[in-house]
């Protein structure tokens, strides 16, 4: 599909894929096979908190997957691939050496509408997995779209050895933030308010420095929300020292304290 | 779920996502509104070679998705949602500001099994979208798993500015190196060697350095395969100036050359 080039909106690239955070919490995934591949997608989803099911004939465990299985982590069917076991299966990852069985379970999968993924054969899969690296409840994803998996892996920790330590930190902090604000602006119409200081504070701090703050940092700024200001990071730091005088910066319009 | 800490295999984290690179190339992908948010949503659409179709009251198109139209770029409905809008549609997006009417659509794609993300709905979404930077065939998103998505803008672009400026680039040169090695060790049986080999190349270099591969370095590389050994930096640059005295680093147990 080819694009005219415009000044004003941009311009369609292509070739790459839709890269999406799938919600796994509570749904069934189906592992088919139990080796070192299988071990990588199964902690992918139990990351996301997926119910797994791994089905596997007990000699072809790997050590982690056997690990996850005495863990209770996953449920273990002890024996090949049956077609009554994507009953109920909302996503389904095949990772086992027998092509013709895969390619039967991912026909399977087509007719039932169960999004799939059979390992190493790219045109039998609803999607694609990459590297992904994870801090909290910050999560980054790094694909080449099949060119160089393993460039993929490099890339990730590259940018994993890049980002400041308490990346996920600033994350929770950011989200601890938004979540104490609308129970100090609880109400519905308050939204366009509250999303419009989240931004103010987003576009203040470096990321970076809202790693450092803490319960009292976020209980201060928060007293900001009424004058829809955002203080200095200076200002907000000698807060902590209880220096209220730091607090003339308001500008007196607004009578409402929160919490203090 | 509990993990018990174990020094041999990674402690399950919880609480992400299951990030994936949907595969809708050709697919079909129906976006229901034509505002900012969809203006987004179907960008990404294009980027990855969907088939759009919009269906809009042409008064609620905003500029880009009427340019997207008027480029033909997507298909458009000129009327609103219809329930056999669906038929035959692989994934749904919904953008419109209306919470029954997008509740009714998530319901009928829950009844047909068409993977669905209503914006600004998280409990009717089978997926989340990022921040997503894209260089070629190089994608990275970030989600912040609803924590922040202003602080995922930032951080991808965090990351896009510490990437090296040819990190596309880079990893065209390993695909195309890839695809230029299995023109020369085209059997199955080669797979592991090919694949042992692209894993030392992919150790031997950074990928900054990668970035910097041209045809004639490549051609120069795959020299190298026959003898299972990837040569220093150095020794490739060098023997880009016809510098053929490098070429003494082969045990001289191959006699095959590369097509030079």
């Amino acid at each position: 599909m080819a694009d005219t080039p415009d000044k004003t909106f941009p311009a369609v690239q292509g070739g790459g894929s839709l890269i999406v955070a799938w919600q796994v919490k509570g749904k069934r995934i189906l592992v088919v096979g139990g080796g070192e591949v299988a071990a990588g997608r199964i902690l992918n989803c139990l990351n996301a908190d997926a119910l797994v099911t791994v089905v596997c004939p007990p000699s072809g465990l790997n050590p982690e997957v056997a690990h996850r299985i005495a863990q209770s982590q996953v449920t273990h069917l002890a024996r090949k691939f049956e077609p009554s076991d994507l009953d109920g299966a909302d996503m389904v990852l095949v990772a086992v050496d027998d092509p013709a069985a895969s390619s039967e379970i991912w026909q399977l999968c087509r007719a039932r509408r169960i999004p799939a993924n059979i390992a190493d054969v790219p045109p039998e899969c609803d999607f694609y997995f990459g590297s992904v690296h994870c801090d909290g409840p910050l999560q980054i994803m790094v694909s080449t779209n099949g060119k160089g998996p393993r460039l993929a892996s490099t890339i990730r920790k590259f940018i994993a050895a890049a980002l400041p330590r308490d990346a996920g930190r600033a994350i929770e902090t950011v989200g601890a933030l938004r979540v104490k604000l609308r129970a100090i602006a609880p109400r519905p119409e308050d939204g366009p308010r509250r999303m419009a200081w989240m931004t103010k504070v987003s576009d203040k701090y470096s990321w970076d420095e809202m790693c450092g703050f803490d319960e009292e940092d976020m209980a201060n700024l928060l007293r900001y929300y009424p004058s829809g200001k955002v203080p200095e990071l200076d200002v907000l730091r000698a807060m902590r020292n209880g220096d209220e005088n730091q607090l003339d910066v308001f500008d007196g319009s607004f009578g409402f304290s929160v919490g203090a």
